[in-house]
């Protein structure tokens, strides 16, 4: 498999079952509603994994549970599709116990974002395999805009480009460094990415364009993850950065998300585009991972070729 | 420089000068009044650097400031220990501004814990200096007991053994795996020996006893922490695990921080001693890092050669 490689699993058609799983927290029948109906609406059939509702504290069940319902999923030659329920915490628990040659064997659409990126980042080391950031089954509500919505479809249904434009309104709008780069893009939860740091999932970066996106984490504890990062020598390489939401990361100190990420990433010479809807704010657009992607801050959007075939 | 080597400085007396440093967050004058006080009423000068007040948002003035002010301290050869006023967070962002030769050259007493672990870990790795673990400045108050106070001054002071008991009422007294170990002790605050991972800052962990720390992260945040440093390999080769304070760590759903840390270094295959009263709490025990150190789980004790000659 060479480095180049990205493998894009086939786009879901109406009739195709996707799999419902709980890699990380724990979630109840009546979070996931939403998305099922979604799903079903699209002609998708949701399945709910066999232990999608277990729980042990702030895990849905053990380990061992949790990576079966995965290798399950990918084993399955019926399932197309794997839509994680949500997020929280666990997936960096499992990822080891994934059975890459299966997700190799037969590529499927595997989505979600937050603590999912730690899924997403083994198996893009694993199998080269691109993937979807978007919200999960459990993320979905009557909240959920349309757009919203109409985005993770069309990631998981179309084999077209998606573009995403900046939103002057998000809190992270005025980080900006002029420029056009191309580059794969690579990355999601900051948090995430952060701690797969010194592990094989950490990707290599020369020549990508960084996502990253978080929620309810201090400017301070963004600097320090941001700061880590730097230090690694990881982002020598980088091509540009795509800013996504920074949601409920409250001002520390009188100085706010946006003045970190400005200052932090202000410095590495290359584009920086701020105020991307992806993330935990509301109206999160999906954008596909592993694919080549061109940020241009004077179109101010980011353009992502398609993670299905 | 051999990599079994360490530099004990030498231990400050009655007429030295100690800085106070501020390499992390800000202080004010109020804060450092007693440390001050309790300082000088052991004999020693306290001075305080230029820059120990500034103020940048949640930082003590710009990183330049803070690396001079700690530069200049390591250069004066009438300076004889640094203390730190605070810890917060900042450090990570001067440390590969110092002047390593001159630490080298005249090796002091540095004082600190928290955030100044970052600057610990960083003249572990250019000097191979022997640090001290305990309150920094503006840490001491009205509120901290006599034997916190004088296990600080005798750290500084008294190149003695320390010997730390086990605290029945810690929070995570119960995280025991019984035996004994013999190692060098390393770390500190679990946050910043993380956010080390991957830098040239993380030290090499074999044939230590590792003291981890921390404050206000909730169980499942100590558990992304430790299943980092688990998938690193950095763990292998560990002689055991000093379990100190992990303050104000709520509960996440039914799980307390101490069950955390019970499974997560349960199955390292070491001896682990939790209860050690050392971190964030009240009455906390100073101790060397980068010295030898001797874990016995069956007399409840940690015992740590003296950082200072």
């Amino acid at each position: 498999m060479s480095e180049d490689q990205v493998v894009r699993p086939p786009a879901l058609r109406p009739g195709d079952t996707v799999l419902l799983v709980s890699p990380s927290g724990p979630t109840r029948p009546e979070r996931v509603a939403r998305g099922v109906e979604l799903l079903t609406s699209w002609g998708l059939r949701p399945v709910l994994a066999p232990n999608a509702y277990a729980r042990r504290g702030y895990l849905a069940g053990d380990d061992a549970l949790r990576a079966a319902d995965l290798n399950a999923a990918f084993a399955d030659p019926t399932v197309r599709g794997v839509l994680c329920t949500r997020g929280g915490y666990g997936a960096q628990r499992v990822v080891d116990l994934i059975d890459m040659a299966a997700v190799r064997r037969d590529p499927k659409v595997v989505a979600g974002f937050s603590d999912i990126t730690a899924l997403q980042l083994a198996l893009w080391r694993g199998a080269r395999l691109a993937t979807v950031h978007g919200p999960g089954a459990a993320w979905l509500d009557e909240r959920t805009p349309a757009a919203s919505a109409e985005s993770l479809r069309a990631a998981l249904m179309c084999p077209e480009p998606v573009v995403v434009p900046r939103v002057p309104e998000e809190e992270t709008a005025s980080v900006v460094v002029p420029g056009t780069a191309t580059g794969r893009l690579l990355g999601g939860n900051l948090c995430l990415l952060v701690s797969s740091i010194g592990t094989p999932d950490m990707p290599d970066l020369t020549g990508a364009i960084l996502l990253i996106e978080d929620v309810a984490e201090p400017p301070y504890k963004v600097d320090r993850m941001l700061t880590h990062l730097r230090r690694t020598g990881l982002l020598a390489g980088l091509a540009g950065v795509a800013v996504g939401q920074f949601t409920d990361c409250a001002d520390d100190w009188a100085v706010s998300v946006a003045d970190v990420l400005a200052e932090r990433l202000g410095d590495l010479g290359v584009p920086v585009l701020g105020g991307l809807p992806i993330g935990h704010g509301a109206g999160q657009i999906t954008v596909p991972l592993g694919v080549p992607a061109t940020l241009d801050t004077a179109a101010g959007t980011l353009t992502v070729s398609p993670a299905v075939r």
